[in-house]
């Protein structure tokens, strides 16, 4: 089944392949990726529509010494495969083993990380910058989707190497989609090259037309001259980045490696910047992705032979969220919903369907989203911005320049917080707490579990203030119980069992550890007081003063980095009230988080009920 | 002199003003502008350049009802004499006066507020977007400049409403300036409409040139009407606009209080989004603002008979920065410098003159030039960013995700860290420490005078890790004498001054204060010791350590927001300790800072040595 793959070991053997050869060796490779990702999950439907455009690549360029850099990176595993990793694939996105994006520990031939959207022409900028300074004589090619084009910062770099005319090569990989249905107006602009063939209609007839003009003199033709010319820029599809001063190319069959190479070969030669428009189908030649992009975008383990998910469903917070803000919605009619192209991410599909006016996806674009919300929020809407923690860093100036500042309600619902597993460093949501808490006017709440997520909703979005919500990946522990807050008020904790000297001060998903914890110390004979910091901003004074003067030892439990987060609010509140107190945080130090499952992060990192356990123990 | 100010009291009387009225009143107010901003200082060019723009907008709209938002709002100067508030110019950007910005609280008309560049289409989309769902009928105005059209964040909001077809106005007003003179293929794109006449002539030649043509049967003709539409797009110069879906109006001169009038009226009646391209210059009216439009962008007060600046000059951390970073650049070729446009207040000038092409101007675009400096560091160059503290809040993400999760050894240039004054809450750099600190890999270093500026500056380049210097706008107190650290390592901190048992923790310009605090002190008979916390991230564990050890009281002292920043640093630090020590954390609270000249918002929050003085009396 797989005689080139077995055999492949070096990848200037690509370059010794007929088209057909490296056909079949692209049909070897899909099976390979549905094969290993049905086991391990990943992001499947990317990939197969690389395969093609890799082998490409590969063919053409001499990646001993040429650049490329992959934007968003989960679109590597087929580089991953011809750069000596096939065998590592078993142990995809598992901690310690291969990770799902491109890594420069693991492989020279991974010249740049990444893992959020629109870096790849920015970084390919650097890298030809350096090149072109220290006298270097080699290629670099950044690969990137169409749905990253909508990112402002794929712009800037346009801007800049069309001004500069930075030799680089950028391969617009474009499949209609970032993770779902791509919008904005560019996507738009760029689709109607493939579904408008009056373009190519208008190229011949104006040929034709100009032939029967009968020659009436110099100063005629060269009138003619001029206007062929400047069909010739409307013909052309790519104006608006010719405008930008960027060479355009395409748009071509991203699964035709001959027709690639050639236009590849042709970029090469090209001098300044250049993008090559490909047009390329998201889930290629695996019949359940190719009909299903959106689930096979990041999958779980499946069934290869009828693409049916492995795992029983769970009620996640995204879901519920979900559920929640149309229920509100109906109610409220002020209530908008804006969505950075993450629409199915983050439980926003059944809104979109109800309240398709009240609905705002607007593309990999989280600067825009949030002050547009600030817009909305400034005429008497009511905007939630639902979106992954490590997403909404890309706003930050904007949440505190013009939600925060103006002080406008505008509410985030921030989904993937904490640890979120085998994506990696790049989207563990270990940071908000501390991004978000040092802004003046910013409150952030967390549940403990998914009925309180619906509290804190209803809850949002009776408030004029600007409100920031943080919930987990997935859902609760079915092993605790609980139920949301009765009467939730600003600023107001609850305490939810008490006694003995030791109180577990924990948000979000820690209390449900900060109860179990309890018990096994109980089963010591230990008592505890578990308070559910359902507030991270502001703190609750009068609990904690009234804790400190009882002589408790609090124990702030989060999972965010402890610097700037809910335990640092904690220490400096405490410690302000100037009298004997004892604190001790609970958290992630500082360090990145590399990808692993979830529940092995937790234990590794002694945030699970055992670790957490053992730590108090230690200071008892 | 100011017949028509003088009496001016009703934006609707604008509307009853003849052109040669409107033209008048003009005169005055470029009249008043250069007198008032005189004696406060403020940003003068920008206002001088938009005078009839602004008249214009009045002509037109009914602000009463229609929205209108200033981009970065530093050019609201005119607007804001219209509406009521001439009177308050003499305490312009004064403590309690009025702001150099767009404020809802001064005025209703100050519809959302600014300070950063690039928010307004969004800002204007999500209030569009508001009245469409309310049913409101009103229309919308976005004033965005051509330098902050390079942000990204405008790329974004542009690909978002043309393809939702939202209708809003967007007075594109393009002095082919931002700060400094502006770069980027889109700038080099607009430019062309004006330098180019063969656009207007083409277009005349295709009339022309097809009215000869012989009729030779309809399909003939619909071939050449197909030819005219597709000519129609090249010869309209906002191709690049319009096939992002929004409808193209201009080059026009937008001193011309007529034709702009008629343009605006033209795109009130216009469905969807429209861009009217409006040409203006920057100091319009005032010699020697036309002619130097950098100086008297953001200018302090001046002699407006002749143009000169009225303060004496003081060495400045800016200038030192950029002569310190030609001197490194002779002996290392890696070093190239970056900035987002802002080449003369960040002191780089000399730099670009002398290491042209070592020296990257890559517009209002923050993220771009972060991750671009990470693609040049990653092939072993030494990029240095230099930045302003809030602006680089735009490029958190990229810091994070592209600088620091793959360590890479970029320089962080933070000038206006602290309070920078007259600007306001938009522009006070008291954020920087807090979104660093927790960002793991960063360190960041605060030099206690200009000369330690230049020391970390070459300890720098020196590193292969990612480095934030951060230092304040102006200069040192003349007062105090101190000498730069003579050996610096990195977390190792600098003990000043010994004595006592209360140990001064004090970055940056805060040594100062510290030092004169401490004297204070003395005359009370209190000794004290001064800590140079010169690296805030790693904080020196051993000196710390030994403080406490020593039964020190410790007193951080920073001018950043304290949650967050160095106090909770090295709070966390000693609570670990788990041994008895006090801390007391001095910096800013959870508050913005609003403007006001730098030593009075000092003093009123008590981070002047006065004030610092007073918080030790309480503790003592």
């Amino acid at each position: 089944m797989s005689k080139i793959l077995d055999n492949f070991n070096d990848i200037n053997d690509i370059k010794k392949m007929t088209i057909q050869e490296l056909n079949d060796f692209a049909k070897e490779i899909r099976h390979f990726l549905v094969e290993k990702v049905s086991k391990t999950g990943g992001h499947l439907a990317s990939n197969l529509g690389v395969v093609e455009l890799t082998l490409s690549l590969y063919n053409v360029f001499d990646l001993d010494k040429d650049k490329l850099i992959w934007d968003v990176g989960h679109q590597s595993y087929v580089h991953k495969i011809l750069t000596g990793r096939k065998d590592k694939f078993d142990l995809l996105r598992n901690y310690g083993g291969l990770s799902g994006f491109p890594k420069r520990e693991e492989s020279k031939y991974d010249v740049f990380e990444a893992g959020h959207s629109s870096t790849s022409i920015s970084a390919g900028a650097g890298i030809a910058r350096a090149r072109d300074l220290q006298k270097g004589d080699y290629n670099v090619i950044s690969v990137i989707g169409d749905g990253a084009l909508t990112g402002g910062m794929s712009f800037e770099a346009l801007n800049d190497i069309g001004f500069r005319k930075t030799k680089m090569i950028i391969v617009l990989n474009d499949n209609q989609m970032s993770i779902s249905k791509n919008v904005g107006g560019m996507s738009k602009y760029l689709s109607q090259f493939r579904i408008d063939p009056t373009y190519n209609r208008i190229k011949k007839e104006i040929n034709s037309t100009l032939r029967k003009i009968p020659n009436v003199g110099d100063g005629m033709i060269n009138s003619i001259q001029k206007i062929k010319n400047g069909i010739k820029q409307v013909v052309v599809p790519g104006m608006l980045f010719e405008n930008m001063g960027i060479t355009y190319l395409g748009p071509i069959d991203g699964h035709d490696i001959k027709e690639v190479s050639k236009v590849l070969k042709l970029a090469k030669k090209t001098d300044g910047p250049v993008i090559i428009h490909v047009i390329t189908k998201k889930g290629k030649g695996y019949k359940f992705a190719e009909e299903q992009p959106n689930k096979f975008h990041g999958v779980g383990p499946f069934n290869p032979s009828n693409g049916e998910l492995c795992s029983s469903h769970k009620e996640s917070y995204s879901e519920a969220f979900g559920d929640q803000i149309v229920t509100l919605a109906k109610e409220n009619k002020n209530i908008v919903a804006i969505t950075a192209a993450m629409p199915e991410g983050t439980g926003l599909e059944s809104f979109s369907k109800k309240f398709n006016n009240r609905f705002f996806d607007v593309g990999i674009a989280e600067q825009h989203a949030v002050t547009m919300a600030a817009g909305m929020a400034s005429q008497g809407l009511k905007p939630i911005f639902a979106v992954y923690s490590t997403f909404l860093q890309r706003a930050y100036d904007q949440i505190l320049h013009d939600v925060c500042i103006q002080n406008l309600p505008v509410i985030f619902a921030i989904d993937r917080a904490g640890i979120v597993g085998q994506d990696g460093e790049t989207h563990q949501g270990i940071f908000d707490l501390s991004y978000l808490s040092h802004i003046p006017n910013m409150t952030i709440m967390a549940p403990k579990c998914i009925g309180e997520l619906k509290t804190m909703l209803t809850f949002a979005v009776k408030q004029d203030y600007p409100i920031a919500i943080r919930y987990p990946r997935g859902g609760d522990n079915p092993n605790v119980k609980m139920s949301p807050i009765n009467d939730l008020q600003r600023g107001k904790w609850e305490t939810l069992l008490g006694g003995g000297k030791i109180a577990f001060i924990a948000t979000g998903k820690m209390v449900q550890n900060a109860i179990l914890v309890r018990e096994k110390l109980l089963n010591m004979g230990i008592e505890a007081t578990v308070v559910n910091a359902c507030f991270i901003k502001p703190i609750d004074k009068t609990l904690l003063l009234d804790l400190v003067d009882k002589k408790y030892s609090l124990v702030t439990i989060e999972d965010n980095i402890v610097h700037g987060g809910l335990g640092s609010l904690v220490l400096e509140y405490v410690n302000s009230l100037n009298k004997k107190a004892k604190v001790i945080n609970l958290g992630f130090n500082d360090e990145f988080i590399p990808h692993g499952s979830v529940d092995i992060l937790y234990k590794l990192y002694k945030l699970d009920v055992d670790g957490i356990f053992d730590s108090i123990l230690k200071l008892v």
